[in-house]
């Protein structure tokens, strides 16, 4: 189940180039490329004609040229030319995905294009282009539906468990007992967690000198269709003094591939010893590793639930309120939308 | 869909050996071989005893052994021996298919054996057996239904784009914008495009020595189940002299496998310097380089048709008439013979 | 279809160890491990809560803990601590399976638990756990479904066929001669066949120096769910002298993986040349090599009966019937327990 109506992230503005190149999103092949004045622009990859792939095609001056029959369309889709037909039908086009560029990022709208710009928003990721914050990051193909990665953000409780080597330790137990405070606004789920005199995790003393122990303050924002922002204040026990403590956000990306995969993007950004190599390489691995065991553990329940559904499991925990919160802001969103969606190859 | 009352090739008379050997045609698994004497025969891959693959068996003198129980057939197909069991039931036979050798390749009759010569006749392939013609000939095992293949050859507006560097180039995009002429006998659909004053393609400078521009004749003829023939000329421009020029002939050989594969043997066979290798090792390469195009293009339109029909296609154009009408006359054959067609396992 | 009120075999006791590991049987995900304690215990490898694999997790003193929450179940299956949450549900628990251990093997229960000693016993594999008799062993891992494997095993008049040179030969094409006396007990299926004044197969030779021609005893019975049991007598023609001759019997221990795959075990013990490894190594290198065979035939069998049945065979011999009942049985036991089936979650 997807949200159809809404900004996806297909990209940073560097990867997406003058090349023509297939991605998917939702399960539909789009290629995508930056046209010769240097805008950002996505068609289905499906030539209207006999369903050749676009990305196969060229560039030829301002038009994309099919590589099966020599088909043009202008950078809107339309059809320009058919090669020995002097006559085109009226409406000949080629599916155009609504792109923006904001934040550094590439945004594709899987929608309906004439909702684009009215009942959603490009998420705040403002930090991003922000050059008081360095950033890290990375991305992880997983072979799982998105909802498992988002369920994964949305239960830090796992962190002792799952991740003992980095973020978890005793810091990480008590996260598990800690009290959350889970609130909704609208389609936005927030968590706060302050896990208050507690050891550091292995991660912070790798990028951070702290001697004893601190309170850390997590918040955890799910934005549909399925961002997770992760913001992380560490300070020393007992004190408000963040800066002999740690400042990071972490962006979860998740882009579905299609029903089973996901693009999981991750970026970690930072507003401490932001010019610090050695921190950001530490913060890299750190991450890295982490999202590894994140995607080796929703890989193996992806395969233990083929056949089934979560619905047949019989041991609902206390902290599954707020990811089945986030499951159900999920599917009023893709219900409310499935009425009105135009066909895929509607102008 | 298949058309089952009709003989496909299945190779060379070279190709069939003594060996015992599986092949698949139309979704069935068959063994051949070449029996003591010499004959080409075909039976149902399956022992009607517990199904296990004959292609694993031996021939016994003139019987074929099945290597799991020992059960032996002659080769009409009839059920000869069951170790242990007197009795032989009356009938008791594996599907035997008709098989014809003509014009040195071996024929397999996939359909009603009563009708085997009746209703259709083994395609005139006469040219592949005149010594006065050379030919050059290769396979392609290619990851999609035969339609597209054949699809692929009724549109030889194709060959601007997707193969620029072997027969289109100037002449090719030409050939996109000239008229073609469809002709319809019975079963068969004929295409003639002619194309003046053009410059000769990359591949036919590198086997004749072709200083002007030239006129191309070009005959397409597709012959059910899947055949399509292709005759070309070329002169130089505005004359018919055609010592100057080139004359071959293509074989496009295409045999379902399955649903999904298919089995594309050609020959290039020509009518000039039949005995100069160099020609021949550039016919040959030209020709396996451009079906390579073909092959790439056809099993990225496959993978882009999973899931839907070229039927959701909106983009119709005028070249899709000829292989719309390959496409009818090939269903309205194969659903002429549904009703009346005999279980596998039949007399 | 399986037989679900039944012990499977799960190992040699040696095979289970304090390491979780994952087993599958008849389609489900198993975790197994010793406990501390030095008990072999199995549970379903779903953990209830989110369906992680439980194999992943992690011994904690006398509790299984799940890798990805930390929640924890000691070792009847019953959930005893969840983190965060002060109390557990009433009844909460993993699916916890019998396992017995009898014969130095490990056995473990399918179906309904209260059913695991009352309708069925573990079979009687007493010879296995008998020091006068001199074991080797083997597994293969077979791409078909188990009732392949066991029709293999009630049919032995492939022997001839398949194994021409282990337990073929002329002796073999005399056994699908003889005459096999079938008789079935309850739900046992045993076949006697005694081929005399035969050749020696080239097994027999390879393991003992019999000069002359043999009387050659074979008894093969079918144990539900799967096991069949092969009991073999040599003895030179015209005697019972077995002291110049052989003894041995075969365990074909076979367990369904899935529905498409099977874990095919094989013991061969024998009462002769106890102490020798020439022999084991001869014995082990004869059945291995015989199995390869078996497993090359039924893989693909398998895969000709894709999209069908053998139901649909048109050529059943005399020696079919003993298969064909143990299938009967098979699937009346099946058929029996379908209704009073308890869900799989259930206490």
């Amino acid at each position: 189940m997807f949200i159809r109506n809404a900004w996806y992230f297909a990209g940073f503005a560097g990867d997406i180039g003058g090349a023509l190149a297939e991605r998917r999103f939702l399960g539909e092949s789009v290629v995508m490329f930056r046209t010769p004045a240097g805008r950002a622009v996505a068609f289905s990859n499906r030539c209207p004609h006999r369903f050749a792939p676009l990305s196969m095609g060229r560039l030829v001056g301002d038009r994309l040229q099919c590589a099966y029959h020599g088909i043009e369309f202008d950078f809107s889709g339309r059809c320009v030319h058919i090669p020995g037909q002097p006559k085109i039908q009226k409406g000949a086009c080629v599916r155009a995905y609504p792109v923006e560029e904001r934040w550094g990022c590439v945004w594709i709208w899987m929608g309906e294009p004439a909702r684009a710009s009215v009942d959603a928003l490009i998420p705040e990721f403002g930090v991003l282009a922000d050059p008081r914050w360095a950033p890290v990051h990375g991305v992880k193909e997983v072979a799982a539906g998105y909802e498992l990665v988002i369920d994964n953000l949305m239960d830090l409780t796992h962190i002792a468990y799952l991740h003992p080597n980095t973020l978890g330790n005793q810091g990480g137990a008590q996260a598990a007992e800690a009290e959350a405070h889970t609130t909704v606004k609208g389609e936005r789920v927030r968590v706060e967690r302050v896990i208050r005199d507690c050891e550091p995790a292995p991660l912070y003393r790798s990028v951070r000198d702290i001697a004893g122990r601190i309170d850390r303050y997590q918040y955890s924002e799910f934005v549909p269709p399925c961002y997770v922002l992760i913001e992380l204040k560490v300070m020393p026990a007992g004190t408000q003094d963040l800066a002999s403590g740690l400042e990071w956000r972490v962006f979860h990306i998740v882009t579905p591939t299609d029903e089973r995969h996901t693009s999981y993007r991750w970026v970690v950004t930072r507003h401490f010893a932001q010019d610090d190599a050695q921190v950001s390489q530490a913060l890299w691995d750190g991450t890295n590793a982490t999202l590894d065991e994140d995607r080796a553990m929703i890989e193996a329940q992806a395969r233990m639930l083929e056949g089934t559904s979560l619905d047949a499991r019989t041991l609902p925990t206390r902290h599954d309120g707020t990811p089945a919160r986030v499951r159900r802001i999920i599917r009023e969103l893709a219900r409310r939308e499935e009425a009105p969606l135009v066909a895929e190859t509607g102008p």
